[in-house]
């Protein structure tokens, strides 16, 4: 196998020329057989193994920096440096991430995960060469879904500027995760059909010179800045931002490729080297759907088709259903989503309500004030976007949403522990980012049935900023009969005890069922109450719970630096309530990847952790079980 | 007096055609006057006095909806809406706010405060009157700086879609707040100087069709989509994208605007009108130096000298001064600034060390990951931006620099009470939105020689992600010989005493200290602490304190939610420490405009309130004066 031979970076430059295919098409056939079995981002890795190996034909690793935009299509880049050996263990706990890694290889220049930051980062790079007089190049990799990205713009902006070579490859696989959107595909579009543009400017110029007219006209269209350059150069924006324009060029092609790269080294400024490549390449089901191979479980290699694990519904689908059917009552309600149309379940009614629906691009940030303006325009918009990419739009949410205290409904998937994505993706921070605005409701459903409930109480009983925050996976089917309406602010008490009360967020609810089980084994006679509100925090149910019980256990499914937790242990604190509060929560560190299960049992969230702390904080709390 | 005429919206339609000159001097003057008393945006407003004039002559307020980015030039906006009888309380406390406030007027479409959200608020009223089928024009009108700021683009690429009128204004005076930057000022800087393209059109394709192989050749071109376009339109990377490009317009010629809005007004998709303004116009010390007329306070009209009220340093003077000295020693570090050169004081570094300065525009999303960047590559950046504003990095904080654990130094200004900005502004949530992300210190210096001595200490003492905030105006110049080392984590007790503990974060130590007097006063000996470090939180001195003190007051300027006090609470309840914890800070609003000692009654952090609440408090808590 040609793949075996490579050891390390480097390696790949002693495969003879006339064995590239063959080792295109076994790493292939190994990065499907991989993917089948741990999933991962399949089809966006299948479409760059040549533009892969034509880079590391072209550059010296580690000491030229590629920085991979969003990381996930890093696959071949393991491979050739090295990682061949580790990738059983490919998104498993303690195993090769799914991203590239500082800490995994020096190979890996730049951490990633989210979109549209390896311009910048890679312009960093060069600024930092420019100053310490090293010596190695810089290429960031980014696709053209990434471009929709606001934060790729403001880097090409000044990407300009750059007084040094920075290589800049434009991978254009036209999509985004799902189909891509807005003006810049269709500028992209206009350059990859626009054929033969070089050689046509070679006869536009002979004409006009033929004639005394033209030449004249010639010489003062010479004048007009870039006047010939707009005629004939595909890429003209970028050109007359200042970054010359190289393409496009044929993503299969690895000589060609190899041939632009080295051309563009030699300049002296910024280059955009556009390489159009397919996504699912060479493998037929991730060809035909690949926004499905986008990101995937497991799947079966023949047909395709993914490997279910469970067939109970995800809290995606959940809200999904529930969306359609208050579709139907509430004309004015429509969708917002960032490139997550498929992600976070807006399929059906974007098919269904075209018209009610806004796909915005990979552009979280303009996805909230859109959905600000919206809503001062009359209409009430669910905005889609899973926790960690939220983020991006905190300060739209503060400045454009909550200020005006404008109706919009932020549905935040994802929150939570995700699993084998890893760092860059867990939604550990939203209950603390957004509790901390004013004007914001923050809820949280227990199961399936609540999820449900609380969007139509976000669109029926309330007005003003709200936000639903769910994890990813199965959503929780039990505690069906608890349907207490949903009160503005109002925990809902599904246990009534005494002397110990646990307070569940959202689906930890699951786990806090079973810790109350074994308190019970134990003795006790817990109170278990279910948040549903996490902001507004419902103080008076503390002060009532304060009379019979002596301690408080908060379980969340958040970091507990300014998360439920911490403000209800405040709230005791502050009011003197004779209570003591012990917190579950995540940790003031990042949590990398694993089974969610794992993960859970890593930062202690699992329901034997939780229950074993607990008996040991009531002991140690003095207080016994009845 | 024309402007006397105008009472309300199209009051302005009545004025005739040739007493235009004449209003607009008027209002300029008016202009003038009101912010050499109240301080204000007086070279932006000055720059679209006839832009607005000539908005108001087309357009019908407030059924027609206009979106100003940023909203700090919106002053004859609102002269032309029935607000000038008002104008004498601009920027004070309950008085005209400086920028747009839906709750001031029907004529106010959308509130703005920071830079690039109109497009996409422009676009969300777009899309609402496609669906609820109302009937009017919606119109933003956003800077050329604000283009640098990735969500203008964002919006943009979205925009292109509309399948209805969507005008946007591109008010382009060739400068953000300081110069402009990068790409897109140079696309801009091509579009105005490439005059008479529309007549060279008509000369060009003349030219082609005369000949046989003109002919050939025109109709090869016509068939390659877009080319002429490409060639003769200024704004085809606009036209590309799909939208429709007017331009470039005199924007202090009234009608030719007029002309243009009318015939941007007939096209049933997004139209860029690109008008070409000056900042500061009319009013000559604003001319010349429209950065130091951005954003002012009180000023002499004659000289435009601005009228200081102190002598004292700013914090960051403070900052300025302190990071030439460091500058001077350690050649790795370089500064990174958002377009706030001069308001993050580092124009003289700029100055001196052009190549260790990056001004990357109106982009905190990409200043934050190209710093990260930057570190990665071996420099170490100091990246300074208002509190409010780094919002807009928080995910890239996040994900960028902290999950990397690079050492960046983030240099907070305008963190606190900002004054008469309102809002938008206000720098009270940093504490609570960087204390959330695992690997992050922060710090707050108490006087001028602690910040000093925290820049110091950040660059020398530590490694990894590190934020010093501080607040706007005067620096605290007492307690000088209180400069004990900083060391990582510790807070610092300047007053030794008993039964009360003063936490105080960073410059409420000026509040803190004339408490802890009244408090001595009134027969206690309290301690004063000094936080120093908001993050990591100094638990084993809270631990110490607990041992001999009964109470901690803890004063901040910040949000509550999830701030310095929260913490402290958190931590005193869970620990189980006999101590109960008062919490002075901003409770969970948005705080309106007015001067900073203004506010600082209003929301109770004068060192009054504080005293009188502090003593009520010790008494319900039993604590009496020993």
């Amino acid at each position: 196998m040609l793949l075996d031979q490579i050891r390390k970076a480097n390696d790949i430059k002693q495969i003879p020329r006339e064995q590239w295919g063959e080792l295109a098409e076994e790493i292939r056939k190994f990065l499907v057989e991989i993917t089948s079995r741990n999933g991962g981002h399949i089809a966006s890795n299948l479409g760059v193994v040549e533009l892969t190996m034509a880079l590391h034909l072209t550059f010296d690793l580690p000491k030229d920096k590629i920085i991979w935009d969003v990381g996930h299509q890093a696959y071949t880049h393991k491979l050739l440096t090295g990682r061949k050996k580790d990738f059983d263990s490919i998104r498993t706990y303690g195993g090769l991430s799914g991203f590239p890694k500082r800490e995994e290889s020096n190979c890996d220049a730049f951490d990633t995960g989210h979109s549209s930051t390896s311009i910048s980062a890679g312009l960093g790079y060069v600024r930092a060469r420019e100053l310490t007089g090293e010596d190695y190049r810089v290429i960031s990799v980014v696709g053209d879904g990434s471009l929709t990205g606001g934060m790729s713009y403001e880097a090409l902006n000044n990407a300009a500027q750059a007084k040094s070579n920075f290589i800049i490859v434009l991978n254009d696989n036209e999509m985004s995760i799902s189909e891509n959107v807005g003006g810049i595909s269709r500028y992209l579009d206009g350059i990859r059909t626009a054929k033969g543009y070089t050689s046509l400017k070679k006869k536009v110029k002979g004409s006009l010179q033929g004639s005394r007219g033209g030449r004249a006209l010639s010489n003062r269209l010479a004048r007009i800045k870039n006047s010939f350059k707009q005629l004939f150069v595909p890429g003209m924006f970028f050109e007359d931002m200042g970054i010359t324009y190289l393409g496009p060029i044929d993503g299969y092609n690895i000589r060609q490729m190899q041939k632009a790269f080295r051309e563009a080294s030699r300049l002296d400024h910024a280059v955009i080297v556009h390489v159009v490549t397919k996504k699912g390449k060479g493998y037929r089901p991730a060809e035909e759907d690949p926004a499905r191979f986008h990101g995937v479980g497991a799947f079966d290699i023949e047909t395709g088709e993914s490997i279910r694990h469970s067939d109970k519904e995800t809290c995606t689908e959940v809200f999904s259903r529930a969306l359609m059917r208050e579709a139907q009552e509430h004309d004015r309600l429509v969708a917002v989503t960032a490139a997550m149309k498929d992600g976070t379940g807006l399929s059906e009614f974007a098919s269904v309500y075209p018209d009610r629906f806004f796909d915005v691009g990979i552009a979280e940030e303009h996805a909230v004030t859109f959905s600000a303006g919206l809503a001062a325009g009359g209409l009430l918009p669910v905005v889609c976007i899973y926790s960690s990419f939220l983020q991006r739009g905190f300060d739209q949410i503060i400045h454009d949403v909550c200020l005006q205290n404008l109706h919009v409904i932020f549905m935040v998937d994802r929150a939570g522990l995700v699993g084998n994505d890893g760092e860059t993706h867990q939604g550990l921070f939203d209950l603390s980012y957004l509790s901390l605005i004013p004007n914001m409701t923050v809820m949280a459903p227990k199961n399936k049935w609540e999820l449900e409930a609380m969007l139509h109480f976000a669109i029926y009983d309330h007005d003003g900023p709200i936000a639903i925050r769910y994890p990813r996976g199965t959503a929780f089917d039990q505690l069906r009969v608890m349907q207490n309406k949903i009160r503005y602010g109002k925990s809902e008490t599904i246990i009534q005890g005494e002397d110990v009360a646990v307070f569940s967020e959202g689906h930890m609810m699951k786990t806090a069922l079973r810790v109350t089980h074994v308190l019970e084994e134990n003795g006790y006679h817990p109170t278990l109450v279910n948040a549903r509100f996490i902001k507004p925090l419902d103080t008076a149910l503390i002060d009532a719970v304060a009379r019979e019980h002596r301690v408080i256990v908060t379980i969340e499914e958040n970091a507990k630096s300014g998360g439920y937790g911490e403000h209800v242990a405040a709230y005791v604190e502050q009011a003197n309530l004779p209570l003591r509060v012990f917190c579950f929560g995540i940790d003031d560190i990042y949590v990398k990847q694993g089974s969610i299960a794992t993960l859970k049992e890593t930062v202690g969230l699992d329901w034997k952790t939780v229950s074993y702390q607990t008996l040991r904080f009531l002991k140690e709390a003095g207080v016994s079980p009845s």
